[in-house]
Order: C-alpha cells, then structure tokens, then sequence
C-alpha cells in the first residue's frame, strides 16, 4: 500500500473537466458514476495560500479564512506573508470568502490551520478543534477532509473526527472520510517549493486514499508517498522536527561546554566536518511555528501514554534556553569591556525565525532583546 | 593555519633515505640539518596494528605492545582483530616488541591505547596514563610524541604532558614537543579505511604540526586536515561519535513512544525520510569503543567545567537502556504467546556491536542476555 507514486497524471477513471472542477470516477460495482469534486481549502496563511494557488492552476477552489482582513488583502491580490507574489496570486482564480457556508458547495476539503502550543508549551488544538466545528456545520455528504496541521499520533481520527460527528449527524466513512496529507513548507525556501517536495499522503480506507493521491498528485511534481495509516503519517510529520530540533540541541550544548573551557566551538566543528558522516548543524537559535512546536506535541502524547521523553525534552530546554544564554554573554562581555549595561544602547540584526521569511512570530529574537526607547532594532529580510 | 592539505608528496625539506627512514630537514638559521626520524607505534590494537602497517611501506617502524602474546600473534603474521590480513601483515617489515627500550630508538612516537570507561560510566585513562609513562621512562630528546586516543579537551597538555616530562626530566616544548592526530578507525568498514578517512591533525607548536603533516600526509591519501590547536582536534574527534550517538538515541527514545501506541517505528522513518533533509537513522542498540564511550569522556570534562550535559547523558542512558527494553519486550511477547520463561531456549544471531567484526567486548548483546546452559548461542561475523 505504501510506496512513491512520481505519477501525476489521472488515470482513466479520474479526469479533471472543461470547468476545471476535479472529477472522479467512483467505482460501484460495474457502474462507474463520476462526482463532481470541487476543492475548499480552510485556513490561508503559511500553508493553506500557497497550496491554494497550486490547486488554483489545476481546479475550482474555495479558500475560506476566518480572518476578514487577510480575505480582504487576499481579493486585492496581496499576501502578506510573501509566500506568494502578488502577480501569481492575480493569474489563480481562488474564490476567497469568510462565509463558512461556502464549504458545503466543496467535497474536497482541506483543513490547513496552525497548531500551536501554549503558554505552558502544551499542544494547543482549540483553532484546528473550531476548523473541524466549522467543517462539520457545513459538510456535505461524500466530502473528503484532510488535515495538513501538524499533530501527534490520533489526533485526526480521536479528535477531529468525532467533532465533524457532532453536528452534522454524519457518520465516518459511511458519510464523510478523512486523510492527513501533512504540509513540509519550509517558508522562505524558494528551492524546495510546495510541488518539488515529495507529499506524504495517507487515509483512512483504501478508496480516501486514492482520491487523495491523485488530488495532491496532479500538482506535486517531486511524486507522492503513500502512509500505509494515518497514525504513521501523522508521527511522521511530528518527527522530522523534532530531528532538527535535536541535533541543533546539540550543537548548543556542545557550544555550551567549549564556551566554558575556551575552546571556539566552529573552529571544532569544521574539524569534525571532514569526518565523512559528520551532520553540519551548527548552535544557534531555534524559533519558528515548526520545529520550535512540534516536539511538545509529540512530548505531550509520549508523557500521556506513559514514556518521559527525556530526548526531546532535553532538546527543547537547551533551545528554548540559547537566547538567554546569548544575551548573557553579551551582557558578560560588556561587563569585561567597562560598557555600562543599564541605557545601553543595542543594534539587532535580524529579528525573525530565520532569514528572508517576514513571520517574526515565535522568533528567539523576541526572546533575546526588550525593545526600549534608547535601542535601535533594524529587521532584516 | 588551518585547511584540508591534500598533498602527500615531502617537499625539498623533507626526505625518505635509502634505508626507508623518514626524515626531516630541521632548519636553523641558514643551518639545515637532517635528523633522521624513525617511529614507534605504542599499543598495537584495533587503531595501533592498521597505523603501523601502512606506515611500515613507508619508513622503519617498530611496534610496541605491553602484551607479549599480541606481539607474539602479531610476529607470527597473524592479527586476532582481523582488520590486517595474514599476507598483508607479512608484507611489511615492522619491529614488534614488548620491550619499551625499543621507543628510544625512535624520535616520532604515536600512542594509540585503548581509552575506557570504568563501571561508574567514567573515563578510565589509567592506560594512556601508563602509555605515558612508558614513553617518559624511555623517550629520545628531541621527539614528537603523537596522541590517537579519543581523550576529553585538554587531556595531551594537562595530563600527558606532566607525565612524560616526570622521569625524562624532559622539558615540554624545549626537549619534546607533541600532537593530537584523532584516530578515526572504523572498525569492520572496507570503505572507509585508514588511508581513505581525512586526518584531522594538531601539534603544540607550528614546527611540530608541520612535522606532524609531513608524516601523517606520506599515508594518507584523502588529505589532512591542520586543526588550528590540540584543544580543538581533541573536541573534534570527541563529539564526532556524540552526535552519531544522540540520532540513534533519539530513533530509541521514539521507538519506545510509538510502541507504546501500536505504531511501527520502521513505517514512520520510511515515510519521513521521503523529506530531502530527514536523517537516516534507526533504532538500534549502541555498543563498541567509540560511540557508547566517548560521551562519557566530554560529559565528565562538561559536568567537572560546571555544565550539566542534559542532552548527551540523555542519549546515553536512553541507548544504554535499549538492551534491556529489548528484552524485556521479548519476555512479555513470550508471555501474552504462553511460552514458559525459565527454562526457555533462546536463540540469539549476533554478537558483536556491528555486524563484520570480531570484537564481542562493550556488545549491548552481552546485555541482553545471560548464556546459561540450555541456551543456543550462534556468533555471526
């Protein structure tokens, strides 16, 4: 069941129709009766947009936001995130609307919101929860709704689905089915695009999973990958974070000791670097909506089935810990240096996550640096 | 000072004579003069037999070893560890002996012993102390003295040093100067072998570095790499198997989270790594000399310079833990399949901490299980 597929071509028993609208063959038997899908896509920020345009080229779609300004913004051609241009956002025809009703004309519907975590760095589901209210006030019978918010494990069967229960009086996989085809954006990455990165799909039956693969297949160029469930796909997406997260975890430990014995810990790793296997990853700060997340996800359903993730909890201190460590040893340098600390005045370099995104949310920066009346803060990108 | 010098060529300074002896144009002044330089290889194991042997088709090399049966074995032709051929070892003529007079023969001395941990998990350096030892009692003036064991920073200048300026009456830096060049065996690898591997190398001063080059450059073919100070190859070579080490612990810790919901670990990494930057790592258990030794070593210097290694103790603890989660999983398989405990036969394949060598100590196999009377146990490799 699992396996790349590259192939984005329909097959014969799926075809996209003179309106656009994206249509497939549902095999009954030997009656073979086509449906029309049409596409509504819920949540337009970092990963909803850019999906939208790409299926904008392809078919009829919906995008639905809550927000009334980023919908309005989104009408007069501009996005604010510059994830997309305005000239592409102009060529897609994308019906943008806050009216939820709108999702009911779509079978299609794909839930992009984000998953944050809280104050006390818990998961924190209540915008995909109100997503899938949303969804189930305003399902149409025979959908498809698939999720590409980062989640743990279950989450879309034990909780999503229950919710599009609620309401609507449908029942899963006899009225609605569901998938989780998990988003791999990496804003500001203009090499590894939407369709040049290769999309974990999964669904809950055999059928979903087909209409999924060959939705997400006619604009992924870099092949599909077929999950073999949901549950493995949704682990998969939370992982792969939480690699990153932990190998720069390391480097900011590593960076840590060598601070304290003298010894400059880039002059090491270029060192450690000519070792054929050695991974370039470097101490620094780890902010973001993704890897700066994801890990407390997975923490929290770990701790709740009963394993202390040690690992990555380990990891996440260390990178939570690095803008005050930072800002310590500026503030220790200044001291050695006789620079006074109180009015001093600080230029910042840099303020996001990471450079040439505009999303200064969850940035370390933040972290590091109180912006008072006497420093001068110049962003960067 | 620092840079990958790829050349193995000696320049005009620098001469193999007739006799295979290497030597070294020292100049002093408008005064060239031409010390012959012959070498001794202390401590002929894993790291000490493969060093000799490709520097024995280059110049004279005598090979000493505290163990008279080694050196026995070893006049005989053969190689227990099995990583020098029978026939490749006749090939070249090396003086073994266990008679440490024979390093006073020499002016460039390679130590290359075993450096362990002890039952507390602590660094365990009474060999290399020894080794030390041994080269002060019988050390030519005017020598270089190279070490290749995996140490913590500062271990050649703080510890070594002393030792070999105790006895001698030797004065560091006037009448002996030394090296940090890191081996980076890979046990059982026919890759990646001794002369493949790019050599980090580090000499107290640039006189003894550019010596240092010379000698390692003349067998190396993948290049040498100059690091700019002891301190930093010593950190370099230390955190190399650190990191490996922290990815695999982390594909542990994971494989304990996902089994504790019913989701196999192979099918999440198999759908992850079908992201262009996803590591591949896998659970496993972490054995050998190198890997589940070396964190040891910098998390002893860490936690003496007054920083608590949270990330790398985790990985150890969570990888050190592996074998008996293994296990424990097996019994309880058993159990839920009505398979009696006591007494049961078990059949283990495998010994070794990887596959292809023959060196069953520091195997997490060990940990696994006790070899009692009833118990089959069939060794691979």
């Amino acid at each position: 069941m699992s396996g790349i597929n590259g192939k984005t071509a329909p097959d014969d028993s799926t075809a996209i129709d003179e309106k656009g609208i994206f249509q497939e063959a549902d095999v009954t038997g030997s009656e073979i009766r086509y449906i029309n899908r049409s596409m509504c896509i819920v949540g337009l920020d970092y990963v909803g947009l850019p999906l939208a345009v790409e299926f904008g080229k392809k078919m009829q779609v919906t995008g639905y936001d809550i927000s009334k300004e980023r919908i309005k913004q989104l009408k007069e051609g501009h996005d604010y995130t510059g994830e997309v241009s305005d000239s592409e956002l102009r060529m897609v025809k994308i019906d943008f609307t806050f009216d939820p009703s709108a999702i009911s004309k779509s079978n299609f519907v794909i839930v992009a919101v984000p998953t944050p975590i809280d104050e006390g760095k818990k998961p924190d589901l209540n915008i995909l929860k109100k997503a899938a209210e949303t969804v189930d006030r305003n399902l149409s019978k025979g959908s498809i709704i698939v999720f590409e918010s980062t989640v743990y494990p279950r989450v879309t069967e034990d909780i999503c689905v229950p919710i599009i229960e609620w309401e609507s009086g449908f029942q899963y996989m006899k009225d609605f089915k569901v998938g989780y085809p998990p988003e791999r954006i990496n804003p500001g990455d203009k090499e590894h695009t939407i369709t040049g990165i290769v999309k974990v799909v999964s669904g809950c039956d055999e059928d979903s999973l087909e209409t999924i693969v060959e939705v997400y297949g006619s604009i992924i160029k870099a092949g599909v990958y077929k999950a073999p469930s949901i549950k493995v796909a949704e682990a998969a997406k939370v992982i792969e974070n939480i690699q990153r997260d932990i190998n720069i975890a390391l480097m900011n430990e590593l960076k840590m000791i060598f601070d304290k014995i003298g010894i400059e810990t880039e002059e090491v790793l270029k060192a450690a670097k000519t070792k054929w296997n050695f991974l370039n990853f470097h101490p620094g700060l780890v902010g973001g909506h993704c890897i700066s997340v994801d890990p407390y996800y997975l923490a929290h359903m770990a701790t709740a089935a009963g394993h202390y993730p040690e690992m990555i909890l380990a990891g996440r201190w260390i990178n939570d810990e690095m803008a005050g460590y930072g800002t310590s040893r500026i503030i220790k340098d200044m001291i050695r240096n006789d620079l006074p600390i109180k009015g001093a005045r600080v230029l910042v370099l840099g303020a996001a996550f990471k450079p040439d995104v505009k999303d200064l949310r969850n940035s370390k920066v933040e972290d590091s640096v109180s912006i008072r009346e006497n420093s001068c803060l110049a962003i960067r990108g």
